[in-house]
């Protein structure tokens, strides 16, 4: 599995894997993964199946349900909606981007009626747009309103609170969906002071685990509707999940090494203190934004306050391929960057800084950014990493300019 | 996690996980999967992609699709299903244990018209009954004919040629679906040469991985039926996994690690001759029957030539529970055994001989049987063990008396 | 580094390391030492060093001084003499058997006077022996008495405080070193109490670990001996470590990553709790040596009081190479078993029952055993394996019949 | 084991071990290692050891013997000396840094008579210095010329050939030895072209291992004059490794996950090409060279020509203290730097840039310098890291400025 660097050479040393999702897995929970498979039916293995479900709960900010499953977050996407909805119910989707977009695909191959407000890419999802609509919707079809709070394709980000009040000042009882997949752990999230009905994450973003568990968090009107909602499911079945749960324990078999990843993560996550995992990735994201617009590139977020704290997605100039600038910098530089996707396919590039990631791993990305303009011939003014160093050196105010 | 023995001493050395899966993740298989998380979209990763899909092609036996999801067995069961029917299709579903009864209730919750051969737990699949009732379809509704090929619930195998069979002499045009979720790479599987139209398994048995990954091995007739089968679906598409996986790439984010495990399972699968494996199970499991029988504990299953040789479900004597003589065996001798399931509970109990086993490790495991059986005050004739040091010091006479 | 069986088939599943040391390392010690090494000379190093250097006092059962040498424990053999003797000193030491020999070899290499009380290889040192030898050195010649805690190549225990005694009663002032290289931490070992000058041991037998760790513990009149004993010695001076493992450190670069392992060891061993270690060790050779009387072979130590909880040398009856056993035991089954060193070359076979060991892991042993005597055609009555259950299901009489 | 940065934040993302070793050891290699302990005297492991010594031929460029340890590289300096001196012997040892002074020290206390050509610690050793002491040797009294290659506290490099060619000009029969511990693999060594008689090594830098094996390459010379050299030696000696290494086996317990290790590591140097491992080697000492002098601060090696690929020492301007600055930089960005030892303690700082390392490893690590200059108040230059990056994006003019 040695990587070769243009010309053939073996390449050396850590690759540095700076897409905005999977982000780098920390030893500590490789470790705690690299163990012998439990009995998950055994005496032992409820604790470590409660230690899971309650520690997700402080995660999310939440004291109401928290449900895994052995899946990718596409597959949590799936269950947000086959629990709640029934076929043909109107859903009502933001389109922040191509996750965006793609979950209300999902939606519409689910037989729901998903109509979409597009947006422009650049921003996170607009609560005047949506209570526009939820405000024409007299017979209040619509049974869910469905954003994504980090949009992991543009590094937007959306301003749940707004979303939910926009809904709650036209009293509309539509429940509130938000994918926070690239969010969760890394910018800050509160299911239960945000009003959320119902939330999806993955284990690859700020929980820094491998991919391959997701999650919901459901709330009291979420399980509610769950009761009425039609649509058939079976694996994704919340309800299904209760009873065993209660106990620690799943009604079918857990992807039981992940989960000892995932505690090990929360213990991470809490030793650290969520807050401080916020801090420091609003300190870096700062940082990194700093230095993409000191080289002169575009930011693809075009609202400062939107902009994520996880990843920076840049725009090339006019004429240059944002992919053989990625492929240039992956083969001298041994850094893998995030594509532009559908729309904005070769056009953008995106800079991951989530996760298990610090100044000097950042240096690192930023410095493999600007080497790799040069490379690539891409107009730039050079000396962005200097002004991500006197970001880090300073006096740490940090978050300026991102989205809250 | 160190685990504690009666009376609250610690125990030491290697637990032993003789339940009928998980089985034992080699630590070979446990290293592989211990790495940085890689770039699932980078151009490294579709060798990774297809090493693993063409792989899983010959352990398999098959030259059809082979599709992978980051989900449990029970996903890879939805899957089968939902690609394949319509709601309200009807579906017959024979009931050789718990696993299929829990399948056919899936199907049934998924909307579909199960309707299920009830059979007594002690056989594999009777494809006479099977017959019987396709014979009397006239309007040949039934769209599918689904078995279990290894009932891990009761150590039973289904014979899938008389099913098959069955099928073709009837002219019926059913699918003939079949869950080999534990039976898979420990026993004899022919995807292509016994004219199966769907398969299910999952990673963490004979397959030696820790759970997490599922596959379906899907045929032409499969695949033409998707095309008109109108359940809802998105996670589990078949036609959505193709383009991508073409070249080794997936739809959404794959489970990249257990990928990893997965090339390393096949590598060493392939390495000790999926010929050489099934020998070396039905060696270990001929032993293990012999053993049971000189206790003078009865077999779940009734047919000599049913019985597995990935699992021995062992039946209690009448007033004895089989859980406290688990509970027992796990306390005093840090081993977990398998629990009768539902209809069976407490009646039953399960020892797995599967994965990365051998002669030892087997002796270990009946020796922690007898002396359970000691400590449970359950009447049994001494020496099992030393019948079955007779057998795996003999001639070899592997698979006497077991599923072929 | 797949093993192959007699016929090139390729072995499945652990291999039974039964060999009296390197004992089976316990995955929780591996992963603790699976880390990105550390800054030895950094500031949070001297926590990891100090207790490793505290943890192992408590493991030798001293208040004195414990000196680690990133070496094999042949390495702090010469440790041992090097500091307290020079050239030409008189040592008397006692062969118990092959180590013993090979220390007292080196001792003659080093340019040391040994002079070797050759025992029968099947007892422990006799105390009598040695005050016979000790009275007669009316000059006090004599620097110090070397011994053999448990021979690794026969099976036999030293009873230290007779040794101690013999040394005390007759006022003799030499110091008394003592090899624990396999008996510590599987059998009672009390340096304070048991008024030893100098103990040695390695990593790979009681600890668990890895080889490549090894040790002293040293006394007050050891400390006392250094300072005038001249045979040149840098690597190995006690004097050198003294000042920086006052705080944790060393003063040349330490096995990092073995101190990790070696700190999760001590951890493990005083979770256990020392006395259930012994009392297990104990518990699993009583069976271990019932089985081998059944079968008819002889124990290599003679005298039951000084049998080994640690490992137990078996006779081959004569006209039988115990060589040609082993073989044919690894090949059939994968388990590697110790041979007979020197003088009993192929005469014995050493079953190692010692460290990270429990009784499944013990009868697989066993088994293992029983069937190459079977398929090696070595007369033994059949049944060693039922004799060790009746043990392990008894009421535990642990330790009878064994050094204490 | 989460460090804390000051103010007692816990550190997130990965350590920089920028220290001259222990280098990063690669996922690889630690994986190479966390495995069960084998057998070192079973049949398998003649293979395991004799990969071990025939690819260390290959590393020191030599068809003579190599000699392996469990120890560090301290006793690998021991066995140079024991194995080739005799008590009293002159050897003649040239001080290019503290390491080298170490090795003098000890050489003292075995007994020899080390006679000292003190430098000033800013060049490599001085072959016209050698060539006066040697040439005033009219009686051949001085039995070894020691030299240091890659002086690790200096990051100075002493020219091998031309202090051969100074014997080889006067005909003097001294032994040359060499210790090139931070040398090897990393930057060229040749062994036998180089008409070396004794190398040493360890395994903690160029070979990228964890410390805790060490190595001597032994010539014609050096082991004919070992015939008739009388410093008492055991653990060390070259004749004991003779015999059982010529089937891969070692006379002790050898350390065998390291050579696991080992083995990985000669694997991944010999894939990427020994010129390739040096080119990168000097490719991104020369673009930290550059940064440092950017910074306006001083090169601790004098002579551009003997500057090192392993490693930069920097001296601090006056009034500064380089442990304050270390300390900062640790605290503030999570990075390991070398202290300054003895003659140059708190007045020089040491960037390691050896091993697994890359350029985004380098740039990390050159921002965490300059960065931590801000921090730490010392007056520099700001942009090295860009001056860096031109060198790196440059034409690969590596080596320009450096030892060959």
């Amino acid at each position: 599995m040695r990587r070769k660097r243009r010309g053939g050479f073996i390449m050396a040393g850590r690759h540095f894997l700076q897409i905005p999702g999977p982000s780098n897995t920390p030893d500590r929970i490789l470790r705690a993964m690299d163990q012998p498979v439990p009995d998950h039916r055994g005496p032992g293995f409820g604790d470590i199946g409660a230690k899971s479900l309650e520690g997700m709960k402080k995660i999310f900010k939440t004291r109401q349900d928290v449900v895994i499953y052995p899946a990718s977050g596409t597959g949590a996407w799936e269950a947000a909606l086959v629990n709640t909805c029934s076929p043909g119910d109107k859903v009502l989707m933001y389109e922040t981007g191509h996750f965006a977009f793609l979950w209300s695909n999902m939606a519409k191959r689910l037989g729901l009626d998903a109509e979409v407000i597009v947006g422009d890419w650049r921003h996170g999802a607009d609560p005047v747009a949506i209570a526009e609509r939820l405000s024409a919707d007299k017979a209040r079809e619509i049974k869910a309103v469905c954003v994504v709070h980090n949009e992991t394709s543009t590094g937007s980000v959306t301003q749940i609170p707004q979303i939910r009040k926009a809904i709650d000042d036209l009293g509309h009882p539509a429940l509130l969906m938000v994918d926070t997949i690239s969010g969760l752990a890394s910018i800050d999230f509160r299911f239960d002071e945000w009003g959320i009905d119902v939330a999806v994450t993955g284990s690859q973003k700020g929980l820094m685990l491998p991919p391959g568990l997701s999650f919901n968090a459901v709330g009291a009107r979420a399980k509610e509707a769950s009761k009425k909602a039609t649509l058939p499911r079976s694996y994704w079945d919340w309800e299904e999940m209760k009873g065993p749960n209660e106990k620690g324990y799943f009604p079918y078999t857990p992807a039981s090494l992940m989960l000892y990843g995932l505690n090990e993560a929360i213990d991470m996550l809490l030793e650290e203190g969520l807050d401080n995992v916020f801090d420091r990735h609003a300190r870096l994201a700062t940082a990194a934004r700093a230095a993409v617009e000191h080289w002169g590139l575009e930011i693809l977020c075009a609202e400062p306050g939107h902009r994520s704290n996880v990843l920076t997605a840049v725009m090339m100039p006019e004429g240059h391929s944002a992919d053989r600038f990625r492929r240039i910098t992956l083969e001298a530089f041994d850094m893998s960057l995030g594509n532009g996707l559908s729309k904005v396919a070769d056009k953008v590039f995106r800079i991951g800084h989530l996760g298990d990631f610090n100044e000097l791993m950042l240096m690192g990305t930023l410095s493999g950014v600007e080497m790799g303009l040069e490379l690539a011939g891409v107009p730039h003014e050079k000396g962005g990493v200097m002004v991500a160093m006197r970001h880090l050196t300073g006096n740490g105010a940090a978050g300026a300019n991102a989205a809250a």
